[in-house]
């Protein structure tokens, strides 16, 4: 990786091309978001969470999203079957540890899920991923009360021990797969003020998953370009309900050579 | 029909005077934005779908909606007691086969509905209505991969077979009871940029349906409402975000006259 | 209260300041605009719904929103759980009844639920509210076909029999705990034209109750600050698919001193 940004804009460029079908097992809020968010994207995005209906789904997916944020039990058994199908197909799966921390049914399912998949990444704020390493996290409902920071050293070491992908989303994204180590510049404070932006930047992630099977790369040029879209709208957009609309036009209208320019990706390597 | 648009137009000034109650049985994901959309065109719209009280709820509405976007086991039951409480009742039914084709819990269950109900209209895209047509569609998730054209003579076949209005939309849309068949030349590209776009468009069939018995004319009119619409967001939008929101506002801002001249029907009569 | 202005903006002041986690088991429909208008306030929304995850995560909330407008029986086995746990931890619950008068489930589940819990809080329109009282309320979906004044004696009633502060939002928003009236002259009437703006204002009272334990207070001025986000909208929005994006600006926007100016309440006192 010479020129992040080139590649990043390639991966774009691809994503655009090959349109690949989404299967997002998502929660009730932000269904809607993250499906106009995949559109804009360039992707495909398709929800379904039937249990009679998911390994079908998964298996014709490019990727799919497995998000705890409404959960119940026959979703449980849902993204397990699902997930086991794109396991079964190499289609890569990222997981959304929604409230994490917060109540124990979060964080033991997003247990059980990192431990009986195969994930490729997972994307949560710092308080979730603080939950997944046994930490006593005290999300607060969804909301972090970690800095990136804190959870930095906790990302690195789950990512070895699951042999994922962790990426945390905050001030200063990180991404790491326990070797390599990204910090993502992109972004903006507005981003934190919109229901489901985390959940929309896990969908970005899967949308480039599609098209790059490098899964720490994939991530992080994911979460740059949705990053860049926040800055966009936030350029024309100073308050939270037009910033979200603008968020999805941001997200349709940078292109790949806006991405490779707009890129601030800073790589730094463990030990 | 001598003046379509006059006819339609009139259609429109009806449903904003009676604003017949709507009761959709419809997916997570567009729930929102068929709720406001129906609120825009004049009707009121409600969403119900337990078994033990959807059939209390069709028996007083105008129209019925059955969406089958995001499925299971238990919304498939209230589909059909809903349905089966709306034909007792003479309620107008508006299927929207969302992704059959796509998977076999999907496309069953489209097939089922149709057959046990008696279904006013069906509005899909083309690979939807192929699919029900028993032809391998290969719907990738809920997005068409065949044109309007590619489905036209499956549409007519269809019609005649179930006694149902068929109306596929994409590029211009085609309606059809197997005899008369509409093309509307209203819409724009970007409605394809918004999740729900075909499901609101579904919505908005309904609405006509509750004011107009005539089912082939209703479908058509409000597709051509409908896709005004969307020409009226483009004309101050151009990407997906706003566009959408502009696209709330112009079903709220097309007038009945505005529709009358705005119109754009094609008639044709089959043999 | 000598300048109910001046103790509304403080309350807003307050909400900011400690942000409080709100815990929303409600609709599908309104579930992300709920949460988005919940973050603009300067709360931290939550949503959560199954029966093995609720009780942990009401006994962490500030508040409760119970709001039955898509209801079925899990759903219902839930809200009474999560209602147990809030009233043992003191923790005020407000209810929705969506849609009461329109079905039995609906009806019969908004009694039970007002009999079965301590609710500090209930808020719907004036059919709903009338339904609650056990007349025929015959209300068309979720939509209210009475005045507010028609339901006025209603809630004074209500008020007294449950013991619960009782919210009635229409052209004039009524708010009594059977002694104290007020009347909250706030509001536009495009609020009418956006689905789930009567749940997004019940989200506001919850935000309120968090840092307000006078009820009846708390529920005026979230009535009146929510309607000033509507009046600030209409300002620059004239249609339904931009207001709605405007209200959630407007809640954003307005600070404590906007409130304080900007609240239209007034205060009766029965017998």
């Amino acid at each position: 990786m010479i020129d992040p940004g080139k590649d990043a804009g390639e991966n774009l460029r691809k994503l655009r091309e090959q349109k690949p079908l989404i299967h997002n097992i998502t929660n009730y809020v932000v269904m809607n978001f993250s499906a106009n968010s995949l559109i804009a994207m360039g992707a495909l995005p398709v929800m379904a969470h039937a249990e009679n209906e998911v390994e079908e789904m998964a298996s014709i997916a490019g990727a799919l999203v497995i998000n705890i944020g409404t959960l119940s039990d026959p979703w449980i058994r849902a993204m397990l079957l699902a997930g086991k199908t794109a396991n079964k197909n190499n289609i890569p799966i990222i997981l959304d540890p929604v409230g994490a921390g917060a109540t124990s049914l979060r964080t033991n399912t997003a247990k059980r899920l990192a431990k009986e998949l195969d994930i490729a990444v997972i994307r949560g704020n710092a308080s979730e991923v603080l939950s997944l390493s046994g930490e006593e996290s005290g999300t607060k409902g969804v909301d972090s009360i970690h800095s990136v920071e804190d959870a930095a050293q906790a990302a690195v070491e789950l990512a070895l021990e699951l042999d994922s992908v962790i990426a945390i989303t905050g001030e200063n994204d990180l991404v790491t797969n326990g070797d390599t180590v990204f910090r993502v510049h992109n972004g903006h404070k507005l981003m934190g003020m919109v229901t489901g932006s985390g959940c929309a930047a896990t969908a970005a992630i899967a949308a480039f998953l599609a098209v790059n099977d490098n899964f720490v790369e994939a991530a992080a040029f994911a979460l740059g370009y949705f990053g860049l879209a926040g800055q966009w709208s936030a350029i024309r957009n100073t308050r939270p309900g037009s910033f979200k609309v603008g968020l999805i036009d941001s997200l349709y209208e940078i292109g790949p050579d806006d991405l490779q320019t707009g890129l601030k990706l800073e790589v730094m390597h463990e030990t």
